[in-house]
């Protein structure tokens, strides 16, 4: 297996930079991997659970990395690239991890322009959990990545981090960056939303009643909701960054759940029926 | 273990009524189980399956049961227990495993008055499979389950009722009624309104940007959207009946992703991330 890489700094020991630390070394990435997180806790329990090899909350520290592996949320990325400038050494690659692309990827680019190549990347994986004590192994093997290039993408660099990623299990599909966040918003960000949204409503409706409801739930209830406990942080900034293209995904679910709501009222039996066996032959066909 | 019955005929051989059958059996339950079903195949296969003892797609087979459990979509009580009613011997206990109580339980009590005493029931378990070939072991023990008295039921019919469900290791919660369909409309009826609505508007949003967004689904969305797998009739018969609570229930939710929608439009950072805390810390507490 070829890495093409001696040393890996990753910036942000969540769940998602500390799965990837981990699974690089199952996989036996044989460089160096090192962190910066902001939070010293979390690049102690990085280094006590083996799965870096060095960690700061300076920036220096990613002096030597060929590769910096952005895995923070998405609002700060801008605050991240100018603190590492700096410290961007000549034929470092800079890529990430982060779930909105479009936009935020060719402000990577214009922030980078002549220190470092910069590929977006975003792995279809992940859990309602968060930090590094959490990460998962196998957590991207069978996922899929998307890798977001643009007209200026560095062809060479993009190789690498494809490669990379095919080395950690994961089917690398290319995307443009812009149709990523349409997609995402749709198959990602919107479900999010809704689930924060539904919990949001029962409490309202316990309150209502005077009765826990959450006491009350069973287990579809929880499957549909454990996306809830997902990072608030994470995902404030993805909302924010991606907001033109969730917004009208909430648009159209509206419309859906208005239909049902419609055909509930006026008692449409067979209509009814229909919308959700047409739903449930839908998500059937989904692998 | 006291059983306390002899012959137990079910009434619809689904996941939900096949999954009690094989429970019974794997529980010890010493009498004989019958099933009725519209369907001659769900029979042949409960008798295949060996869940079932002996069964027909005649109701003259529950003649000598003194337990009859209705486990049969919501919609079709009535003409469920119309057929019955010629053979219901002396001393049997009719009971069923419905997700809507309220003005159902009246309605059987009403049908079967001076006939049988009439016990509400509802297993708070279930899967988003269907048939009596993906009956689940185990499906009931640890789950809840709901039994609905009025002050027309027989104290000994739903001791009995209760002590059957505590074999089969279910936590047996009383409950009145017409309260029970307020909280399921909102922990459990709303929750697959909004999951089919979502599959819905997948559905539009592939169509209107040309690709099949299903295919670029990941975890999270598969968990979110596996209760849209669920049975269409089972589903339209539920909200129709629970339809005042649910519209009730649907109405809250609305305003839920509504806040969430302005607070996206208008770009509030601090308080998105607040409203996601929350949302995040209630759903934390459910067991």
């Amino acid at each position: 297996m070829e890495w093409n890489f001696k040393e890996i700094c990753i910036i942000g020991l969540g769940l998602i930079g500390g799965s990837f630390a981990l699974n690089l070394k199952l996989k036996g990435f044989n460089g160096k991997i090192t962190a910066i997180d902001i939070n010293p806790e979390a690049i102690e329990k990085g280094l006590d659970l083996e799965v870096i090899d060095d960690g700061s909350i300076k920036h220096s520290i990613a002096e030597n990395a060929d590769l910096i592996v952005i895995a923070t949320p998405v609002g700060v990325y801008e605050e991240v690239i100018r603190q590492l400038l700096p410290f961007i050494s000549s034929g470092t690659i800079v890529t990430d991890l982060g779930s909105v692309k479009g936009h935020i990827v060719f402000k990577c680019e214009s922030l980078l322009k002549g220190k470092a190549p910069f590929v977006g990347g975003h792995p279809i994986a992940g859990t309602e959990k968060s930090g590094v004590d959490n990460a998962v192994e196998n957590l991207f093997s069978g996922a899929k990545f998307i890798v977001t290039p643009t007209p200026n993408t560095d062809k060479t660099a993009l190789e690498k981090v494809k490669n990379l990623w095919k080395n950690l299990g994961s089917e690398v599909i290319e995307m443009d960056p812009f149709f990523h966040d349409i997609v995402f918003a749709s198959v990602s960000h919107l479900p999010h939303v809704v689930a924060y949204a539904i919990v949001d409503a029962i409490d309202k409706l316990s309150n209502e009643i005077g009765e826990d409801l959450f006491q009350l739930t069973g287990g579809g209830f929880r499957d549909f909701t454990r996306i809830a406990m997902s990072d608030p942080i994470m995902w404030r900034d993805i909302c924010i960054e991606n907001r033109d293209n969730l917004l009208k995904a909430i648009k159209t679910f509206k419309k859906s759940i208005e239909k049902v709501e419609t055909l509930i009222e006026q008692v449409k039996s067979e209509e009814l029926k229909d919308f959700f066996e047409k739903a449930k032959k839908k998500r059937s066909e989904v692998r």
